[in-house]
């Protein structure tokens, strides 16, 4: 395969590139709206929260049991001391008689402390009797007290700007009363298919077609990572079609996608559409494999172009190292992506073709303890069953000429469940 | 907090628990519906995927250049060989001419190969000069050829069943032009808070009130992994009217859940009403922490019951521990969910009580190159403010005594994104 794609004139660095490329686009996160808590989870906080309130909003009874001054159980042990039960307090009711020294008042968990209680003694260490209560034990001030403000305080930033919205913080925001959150909008990715072979799924499969497969990959992609997806359709192998399309989703978009059409040929038509449009083509044929054929541009009004290899695998790639994070910063999220990193041994050994960073699709299985990790056997780009049977992808630097068998490498997992030890 | 939960007779082993009562169940997955691929992303495949078709579909082009005999391009080099040029192929299109010997045809990517013709050599390595074509490179059979069939062969099982559908399962399926698949059917999962203190979101303050902030969070985390969430409300601290409720879902739900009234003392209404609906207590009280006043049980119809801590990082475990592991067996997920772990360093001293099993909510930081690991300063279960400034969890098992500053340890990564190393 090594002199493939031997037609690009330069290859451009692809750490390089999907660094500078990133960091020269300036991308300010998209601007905000406010939506609904049911809705929030996954989008991205746009500014940070300063919570309206004290959580709990007063001191509240931990446990079933008494609400009595600490001091009053001083001594108490197998020999109690008596205190008088004054009344109740339920949760949910504002207490509203004050305890005085030598007196109690039965308490529920969640109850509100009563004026002059501050500490409660658990049921299980009390007895009543008539009108008092015998005290076991000896408690210290706010035994049993969730103190107000002790999960939260008024006026405290709980939540920073750019924080993903997940079930932790949404249990936040609802404890805070928040009933709508303020995140930024989901910026919208258009991707234009071109290739006169593709037909679309559900079509009738003619002599000659495939399905345009990389559509579908690619919008679950964008979505998965908090984007809109809008498909603009097939642009066959006309530039001029091509470009007519760009321009009618230049104002529109955030992130415009092309899919094929960036080999060195005669079917070279997303260059020559960029030219149309007046795009500045920053790279064009990247180091790495699969993905080598990956364009990357500003748009006329700068906005970030990336014209995807046609073949699935290089697809994929691709928009990982450019779509994703580009997405990312639109969506003005916070802190660097936790990839889920195993470390695994290697089965085989992992040639590679030194000066190009190859993505290796691997197998991983947990044996004696370990994992190890089998490098899948194939090469073509376009192999997309390659990346379902994958468990993980085993990233091989410019600088080194592959992965001798037996050798300890970091696979980045890339499936949610795998395969159970045996 | 050690004596807290005292009243609970005998604790249930948590890890005894969460394997045996989720194998006691027996669990079937939910069953199938057939659904669009659109709406595909996160389900899971019912059945195993046979593929309809070969794909490619055909021996395409895998580059553009010129389609012909690989043997007549034997001694190709500097001095090249000439080839007639016989027409062209472009993708989609059904090669209508054949390739005799001596003959070549112009092919584009993607493109269907002429009967005759079995290697593609790149553009790059050719010159057309009238009708002829100069080869300068000599080339084995199917080189520059994707065969019919290198992806996927027609019969062959391309997807096994309980795989979750993510970007690269929805390509391939589109890739075989399947606009439907089968998936199981979201388990529903039903939650009746209780506790006369709480209020829904968007309700007024009122004094000695809290928002009930489990029901936001434990529906995030059950529609994460893939269920449907139904809220059936809230039923105060009444047996009867919580056996009421329960009583009415009983029929509709795969799985059922209470918040509060699970600890020991007057407002155990949870224990009471599942008496009254005649529901099998599996155990209550677990050895675990937070989550220790968890109650499970099987309803008279034998699906599982949940009775969640009112506190709620006791919740949020209790719900990780039980309730996504029976989802991820009624979605009949295959596999292990494979938890993002991290290895770190820790910066304080862990302590623990043994016997029991302590979930300890840490951050997480690079620095000189490897994380280390701060547990966070509170005890509280219901510091529901901790979870969301954590970026892991370090569970210490229960015939430890705590970890000691500066071993290292096992952190399960909570956050997707994590603070950039400074």
């Amino acid at each position: 395969m090594s002199e493939v794609w031997k037609g690009f004139k330069r290859l451009t660095s692809v750490e390089k590139a999907s660094e500078s490329f990133v960091e020269s686009l300036h991308i300010q996160p998209t601007v905000s709206e406010v939506i609904d808590l049911e809705r929030a989870y996954g989008r991205v906080l746009a500014e940070s929260i300063t919570s309206p309130v004290d959580i709990p909003p007063f001191n509240r009874a931990a446990m079933d049991g008494y609400a009595l001054r600490a001091g009053d159980t001083f001594g108490a042990s197998s020999t109690p001391v008596l205190l008088k039960v004054v009344g109740e307090v339920r949760p949910g009711q504002r207490p509203v008689i004050a305890i005085g020294p030598g007196e109690a008042i039965r308490i529920q968990t969640g109850g509100e402390m009563p004026q002059g209680a501050d500490a409660v003694v658990e049921v299980e260490r009390t007895r009543e009797e008539g009108e008092y209560v015998e005290i076991s034990v000896q408690v210290a001030p706010f035994r049993n007290v969730s103190k107000v403000g002790e999960d939260v305080k008024a006026n405290e930033v709980v939540l920073a700007g750019g924080t993903v919205i997940g079930p932790f913080e949404i249990g936040l925001l609802s404890e805070m009363n928040m009933k709508q959150v303020e995140v930024t909008k989901k910026p919208m990715v258009t991707m234009i298919s071109t290739g006169r072979e593709l037909i679309e799924v559900g079509d009738e499969l003619r002599g000659g077609s495939i399905v345009n497969s990389i559509r579908w990959m690619v919008r679950a992609m964008v979505e998965e990572v908090g984007g809109s997806f809008s498909y603009a359709g097939l642009a066959g192998d006309d530039p001029t079609e091509l470009a007519r399309i760009m321009d009618e989703s230049l104002t529109s978009t955030d992130v415009m996608l092309t899919s094929g059409g960036t080999s060195v040929g005669e079917t070279d038509v997303v260059k020559r559409a960029l030219e149309e449009v007046g795009a500045r083509i920053i790279a064009h044929g990247l180091n790495v494999m699969p993905g080598k054929p990956t364009l990357l541009a500003f748009l006329s009004n700068k906005k970030p172009f990336i014209g995807l290899p046609g073949y699935p695998v290089s697809a994929a790639i691709a928009s990982r190292l450019f779509v994703v994070p580009i997405l990312e910063r639109l969506l003005g999220i916070g802190g660097r992506r936790q990839e889920p990193l195993v470390r695994a041994k290697l089965k085989r050994k992992v040639p590679s073709k030194p000066g190009t960073v190859h993505f290796v699709r691997v197998h991983l299985e947990r044996s004696e303890g370990r994992w190890m990790a089998t490098p899948i056997r194939v090469t073509g780009a376009g192999i997309m069953s390659s990346l379902v049977k994958a468990d993980g992808l085993l990233v091989v630097p410019a600088d080194l000429e592959g992965y001798d068998k037996g050798e300890p490498v970091d696979v980045v997992v890339i499936k949610k469940y795998l395969p159970s030890p045996k």
